[in-house]
């Protein structure tokens, strides 16, 4: 085969491919992450590159490789490396984070840049760990973590006594835990009796009690002080974050969070499924991927923490979304996209570690947070427990955590209904012209001038703007409605006496940001067709909402908490987001921020059986509501699709 | 590393080892099975051979290869390749089987000499192999195999019945098991969603229930008629036979017997273990080296079955000793060697064919017959079984089991007592001069005439003799008895008019065959020495059986009926056996043989769920009986060592 070599700047990384490869590929072989929502598909136009020198050539016909084209640019997921050897060019704009442009700067190495990346990942993130590490993980529950450590003293064996080893052993464990099933494994059996005689028969026992249920995770001689530790691990679907916990104590010794490798196959979990699905060995691949996320992850928890070693992590709690829940154990995820959207799963086996090739003590135990259904996952049963939403007594609730989808739970002590709505991910960057995610340089509030229709806005981190992230999405809808720039219909009114406001590639289009200002080669705007997407996107969520309310016969008002769940929650305006109409107009004190909840969901059930018990409860007891069934969810969309909504007596406090 | 040949004669076979190595390990690589009871040590003086060319050096100054050098051999064991390349010859005595003497001859290739090899094994074999494809192997238990094909036909899944398909799958499961508690692995779950939907929700689940808990083998698509098999295993000491069962119809398809290729470690468990222990990777080889006999057998039987496939075996049993069931696992067997004689485990977990590396459906569940303490195994609880003399109202009666320890059990329905007593390997052959297995050209039966002291004797398949076997062993003794050529303590009368009464090299000496009528080099004789050998194992289990007797308060008339297992105790002449005082004197109605009981147990446990949880619960009763505690035993056993015994009313139909 021929090889040949690309070389990557501004970075200065040169990899050897083959011939036909695309660029995008190569890329990732460069371990440069390019931005591809489509996952590589050639229809989002996010990856482009400019190439410098050496021939290309284009993997088919296409009118936005075209349009790209004209620009000087390619697509590097539709650019094949042919016979010369490349030179090329990523634009800041088309790498998926600041580490990448660091790379590329030359002032760091990769090492480095990967810590510096997990640091910069979002200022949400970094504030949420650091507020993790001064509040107990336990929320209310009690410290009795999925494994824990047994000493015995059994009695030695001697001609009267000749019971055998393993019987000795599993008596007294019965006697210390209650549990009448007591597992243990072919390993742990096979040296077991030298290490019952290691140290005159004290041993230390990890085991793992659920249920009535107990796994010996190992058994260890003498009485030694081990440290005992577990890593819960929220998977999300572009980020993952990893807990450090001590079982013992009860608290979180440290954090770690990246983006999930996944997210070369597609920003959403439709185009990982297509993918691990479609594509030779697809499963394999996007399997492998999380896998080498998290283990990233616990390479990087314990650098931070060198005392800590592999071996002591016995340990581990996931939760995601039901299709990273399948992803991460290899599941085929085929089902999930298919109507009737049948997850293969919602409780998961609990597996060994070696088992998926994660890199903690190999016997370690690993529990999967449990799903209600396709778009209803174990992320969002996670959230549940957290707010305590299904506790005996509880008012009414409702959780929301928009992403991609818009999951919510509404419900009390008495039953819980969830819902799952497509908003597909514009709030996420995707499909808008200057989306983005939360990374360095996005932009995430948005102020226009009602007179002069000048805007101001502040970015994260304050870097120079590079795009617009959902947060400033939402800030801009709400100001380009107050300031009249578009009708209720997201309509532009291009006769308003600005030069931001002009006709576009696409039509009418404001710009945020003149060129001058950013980080890249052109104006930041918004377009009349972003605005669109946007009020699709949030008129999903309430017509999520008010369905799921119609279900159970209630109103708006009967809700007495709105529990505003996820990263990118944390960041919205409220005000903004019900001005819109993304969100219900119900008094602000009714509202509560509760950030990444799927992570702190995980924690609790890793440190507590309780939570972990009540989390499978609370799991088998919500009623999914599927929209696509029947009219209701759909009437409620169309409805939902003016700023605030058709029905203005929904918004009384929202002044147009 | 220096390279060398050696071609060992009359084979022919020609190996390539480095410098250094032994002789016997040579012959191992050559695949020729030389004997060595002592496993190599340098002891028994069984692995002799003749250097024909090249020079050899001696591993250790020993008197036993002093001794044998002198004669113008070598001990293999003892003998390290140097420089040169060698030609050894093997003499027939040192090979285990006639299968080696048949490819030495060069007559067979060594594929059909391995089939000949396994059919030449030994005649009670073969006969119990006939009749098992006749009896019923159920034994009175009804067929309710250990697992089993359910065909379901799940309702599909639609918008309105979204449950996920694990769900969908279990709940139909558990209707139609009645187990609650079902188990499936990550692996079946990964693909369920395929395997439900390839013939529209059509499926066959081959299910394991025991005790009110389901373990899911696999799950494949449509309700094909596959056939179902399993495979049950004796994993005896010396021998492994294997049994392939159709389960749905209750039947033996076929059978397969070889040597257990541990033999090359040492005749005897206790060989074994100290090999396991005290070797490098001691334990591995050894575990190693009874999974390839099983998976030699195992391809015998789908070679003899050419329309059944690997992949259909679901399941196996093994029943063995102690010893054999922790290495057949892998599990160390160093502490049941050691005062207090504790075995790691009794009870044994299910695994995976594949955890163990058996060529069967990598998913196979393999069951492992439980044992009772260090020296009383799965082999005796699954003859336990087989008697049914653990069964509500069955009278006193004994199960005895002779090999290299007489293992026996004592009891009724309402109460179970057992023990093992080391008779040491004396009537498998090994530490007496002429000793061997039951193997063809073995001398069975002996007769000698009381006027002339002539000797006449049949062998196994009436081959040349060239030793003696454990049943010629004990004719032997009670013809030497009963000719007056030996007193009651086994004390030869060297003055009787007869050159077959000798000096020999040990002490006097009885020549039972001349050199001419042999397939040897010399004389066959039953030296003083031996018969001292053969009283001390005889008289440990007639002590064995007072004790357990004397425990329980009963005396031996109360025994309603002795059992008299194992392939020794098939071919066991049982009037010679009560006249040397190995036996009871109790009415030869008394006594039946049982044959192999271990394997006939294990093929009841694989097909009836209701005998296995039989077996489970017998091995649970049984009370072992430590001889080495107290006095009782050692009494009885210095009582034991003279012919028939020294109380005399004891044996009152043995004529002196």
């Amino acid at each position: 085969m021929n090889k040949r070599f690309v070389t990557f700047l501004p970075a200065g990384v040169k990899v050897e491919v083959v011939a036909g490869t695309d660029l995008l590929t190569a890329a990732g072989k460069a371990n440069i992450e390019m931005k591809a929502p489509c996952g590589g598909d050639g229809t989002c136009g996010k990856c482009t590159v400019h190439i410098k020198s050496g021939a290309v050539k284009a993997k088919r016909d296409s009118h936005l490789a075209a349009k790209i084209a004209e620009q000087g640019f390619n697509l590097a997921c539709q650019t094949l490396v042919q016979d010369e050897d490349l030179v090329v060019e990523i634009p800041k704009t088309s790498v998926m984070s600041k580490n990448q442009v660091l790379v590329a700067d030359n002032k760091l190495n990769s090492g480095i840049s990967e810590a510096l990346s997990n640091y910069l990942l979002h200022v949400w993130q970094l504030k949420e760990l650091l507020l993790e590490k001064q509040e107990s993980p336990l929320n209310g529950y009690p410290l009795n973590p999925l494994c824990r450590c047994i000493r015995l003293t059994l009695p030695a064996a001697n001609l009267q006594d000749n019971r055998d080893d393993l019987n000795r052993l599993t008596l007294a464990l019965k006697k210390e835990t209650k549990c009448t099933d007591i597992n243990i494994s072919l390993p742990i059996i096979r040296n077991l009796g030298e290490t019952l005689r290691a140290a005159q028969f004290k041993v230390t026992v990890l085991v793992s009690e659920v249920g009535g249920k107990a796994e010996i995770i190992a058994v260890e001689p003498g009485h030694s002080q081990q440290p005992l530790y577990g890593i819960a691990v929220d998977i999300g679907t572009t980020t993952v974050v990893a807990y450090l916990l001590d079982l013992e104590k009860g608290r979180v010794v440290e954090t770690a969070g990246t983006h999930n490798r996944q997210a070369r196959f597609g920003d959403d979990v439709i185009s990982r499924i297509v993918y691990a699905v479609d594509e030779p060995d697809g499963l394999k691949t996007v399997y492998q991927s999380i896998i080498d996320t998290i283990n990233t992850l616990i390479t990087d928890l314990l650098i931070k923490q060198k005392q800590i070693k592999e071996a002591d992590i016995r340990v581990m709690m996931a939760a995601g979304n039901t299709t990273m829940a399948h992803l991460f154990l290899g599941i085929s995820p085929k089902f999930i996209r298919l109507e009737p959207y049948i997850p293969t799963a919602n409780f998961f086996p609990v597996v060994k570690a070696q088992a998926l090739g994660l890199r903690v003590n190999p016997d370690a135990l690993v529990f999967s947070y449990p799903s209600v259904a396709s778009y209803v996952g174990g992320d969002i049963v996670s959230g549940t427990l957290f707010t305590g939403m299904g506790n005996e007594d509880a008012p009414i609730s409702l959780l929301i955590d928009i992403g991609t989808n818009g999951e919510m739970v509404l419900g009390s002590g008495d039953w819980l209904v969830t819902c799952s709505c497509s908003a597909g991910p514009a709030f996420e960057g995707s499909g808008i012209t200057f989306g983005m995610r939360a990374m360095y340089g996005a932009i995430e509030r948005v102020e226009i001038d009602s007179q002069t229709y000048e805007a101001s806005y502040s970015t994260i981190n304050n870097g120079k703007p590079i795009g617009i992230c959902g947060s400033g999405l939402i800030d801009c809808l709400a100001k380009l409605r107050r300031t009249g720039i578009i009708d209720r219909a997201g309509k532009f009114q291009t006769s308003l006496p600005t030069e931001r406001i002009r006709i576009g590639d696409t039509g009418p289009e404001y710009v945020l940001v003149w060129q001058e200002e950013t980080d890249i080669d052109r104006d930041i705007v918004i377009s009349e067709a972003d605005v669109k997407n946007l009020l699709r996107a949030k008129g999903a969520v309430f017509a999520g909402i008010r369905t799921l309310l119609n279900v159970v016969g209630f109103e708006l008002e009967s809700i007495e908490n709105i529990y505003v769940a996820g990263g990118f929650g944390n960041y919205l305006n409220i005000p903004d987001a019900i001005a819109i109409g993304l969100l219900p107009d119900i008094p602000i004190e009714k509202y509560k921020y509760v950030g990444n909840t799927s992570a702190k969901g995980a924690c609790m059930a890793l440190l507590s059986q309780e939570a972990w018990l009540e989390a499978n409860s609370l799991a088998g007891k919500m009623t999914y509501i599927e929209l696509s069934v029947g009219n209701l969810f759909m009437d409620e969309f169309v409805s939902s699709l003016f700023i605030p909504h058709t029905d203005l007596t929904l918004f009384p406090n929202i002044s147009l």
